[in-house]
C-alpha cells in the first residue's frame, strides 16, 4: 500500500489512453492533459500558515479530474496510480 | 455534474470560434486569447492568510470575460467547459 | 456593460496607433510599450495582508498613463477598451 | 502634469546621451545601464505588510543614480521623464 | 556517519538501475525519474512560520517513494544514498 | 557624496583587475566574480517584516567580500565605486 | 581573517579534485557537484519571520557535505575557503 505524505493524494487513472470516462470527452489545453481518476489514498494534509493542518479536498473514492501533467505515475499491483498535491485536482465529477 | 474545488470556476464557454458574445467583439493580445463565457459552477473558495475561506467574486449565470489560456477544457454533456481559477476571470458583463 | 473584478481596472484608450496626448508622446522602453486612455470603470478592489480592502487608486474620468503589455483588450460599443490591474497603472495625467 | 501613482517617482533624466553629471561618469554593468536624474514627482507610497503607507524614499528636487533599465519613459513639454518605482533608485547625489 | 541538517532525509537507494521494488514498477513522467529507498537518517526539521520545529513526515527505516531529482547522491560504505528534502518525498510505500 | 537608499551600501572597489587584496586571491564560481572593496557609504536601512528598520551589517570603513556581479558601478572623484545591497556582501575582512 | 555576514558559513575545502574525504566518494547528480570541507568560520545568523535571530545549523570544527555551485570562492592564507549559506550545507559527517 502506498501512503501519500502531506497534501497528497494517490488516484487511479481510469483509462489514460482514451480520454473519455463516464461520457466526459477530455481536450487538451496548451501544456495541459486533463485526466480523470479515482481516488484511492489522501495523505493528512499540509500546515497551514496558522499552523492548523489543511486536508485534502477530496476523499477515497471520489472521481476527480486533474489538470497538469503533474506528480509521480507508479505501477502497483497492476493499476496505473498517479501520486499528485490537493492543489492540481481540478473538480470532483458527481 | 462537475463540482470545482477550492476557488475554480467552472465556465460555459460561448461560440469559442467567432469570439463575438452580445456585442463584444474580442480582440486579442500578446499571449492572451481572450473569451466569455457563462459560469455553470463555483467552487466553495480558498483560505485566505488569516484562515477564513475567500470566496470566488463571481456566481451560477454571470456572463465572464477571462483572460489567459487557463485552465481545463473539458466538454461534458455536449457543453463546452473550462475550470479556471476565480483570479483569471477579469469582468462581469452586464 | 463591463464591471472589473478584484483590483481590475477598464481604461479607454485613447488614439493607441499615434501615441500623443495632450501633448505627450511617449517612447517605448525595452519591452514595454506606455499608453494612455481614460478609465471607464473601477473594480472592488483586493483583500490586503490584514483582511482588508485595498481599493484602486484611480477612478472613472482619471487620464492615465499604463505601463505594460498586460490586461485584455476589447472592443465594446465601438470603443477600445483595455482590462488591466491597478498596479499596472503608472500615473495620473492631470 | 504627471502624478505617479503608489511608490513610483517620476524623474527629469539629465543628458541620457553623455551619462556624465556633475562630474559623475557612470560605467555599465552587465544588464545595467546606471543613470542619473531629478526627481520632478513622487507618489503617495505603498502599503507594508502592517496596512501602514511607506512612502518613498526621495523628495521633489534630488538628484538621484537609478540603477535599472526600468520604469516608463515619457517625453512631456519638452522634458525626458522616467516612471520608476521608489526601490530602483539606488541612491541620492548630494 | 552522515546527519542530515533541516528538513533533509538520507535515503538508501534500492536498485536505482532497475526501479523494480516490492512489486513496484515505476514509470517516469515528464522531466521526473521517481524511484524508491529505505530512509536511513532523518534531520531534526525546518522552522515553521509560527518558529515552531516542523518534523520530517518520515522515519529512519520507512520505505519511501521520492518524486523529483533532487537532492544529493553519495556513496557511504558502499551505500549509494541519497540526502533530499522532506518535500520531495512522496509517499510511504506500506 | 552619494547617499545610497535603503538597504544599498557603496563600496570602493580595490584594484578590480587583479584581484588581490590583503594577501587574498580570488577565485571566481560559475556566474561569479567575486571581489573585495572598502565600504565608504551606508544606507539607513530596509523595513523588515515587523516594520522595524533592518540596518545593514557594516559599516563605513569595513574591508569586505562581496559575492556577485550587482549593484552599480560608479566613477565619481576619481574612485571605483559600487552600489550594492547589503545581502550581497559575503563577508567582512578583518 | 574572513568574518561571515548573516547566515553565511565559511568552509575550507577538502581535496576538492579527487571528492572523497574519509571513505566518502561522491556522485553528481545532474546540475550538483557535491563536496566536503571543514567549517572554518560562522555567521551571527539572519533574522526570521518573528524578528528573532536563527543561527546557522553548524559549528566551527564540523566536517560538512553540501550540496550545491553555491558561494564565493577565495584563496586565504594558502586555504581553498568557499562562503555559503547555511541552507546550502546537506549534511555534517560524523
Amino acid at each position: 500500500m502506498l501512503q501519500p505524505l502531506g497534501d497528497r493524494v494517490i488516484i487511479e487513472i481510469t483509462k489514460p489512453k482514451e480520454q473519455t470516462v463516464g461520457g466526459i470527452v477530455l481536450a487538451s489545453n496548451a501544456k495541459q492533459k486533463p485526466q480523470t481518476g479515482t481516488v484511492v489514498a489522501v495523505g493528512p494534509g499540509k500546515l497551514g500558515a496558522d499552523g492548523k493542518t489543511i486536508k485534502p479536498s477530496v476523499k477515497k473514492g471520489d472521481e476527480v479530474l486533474y489538470d497538469k501533467y503533474s506528480g509521480t505515475s507508479v505501477k502497483y499491483d497492476g493499476k496505473s496510480l498517479l501520486v499528485l498535491h490537493d492543489k492540481d485536482i481540478a473538480a470532483i465529477v458527481k
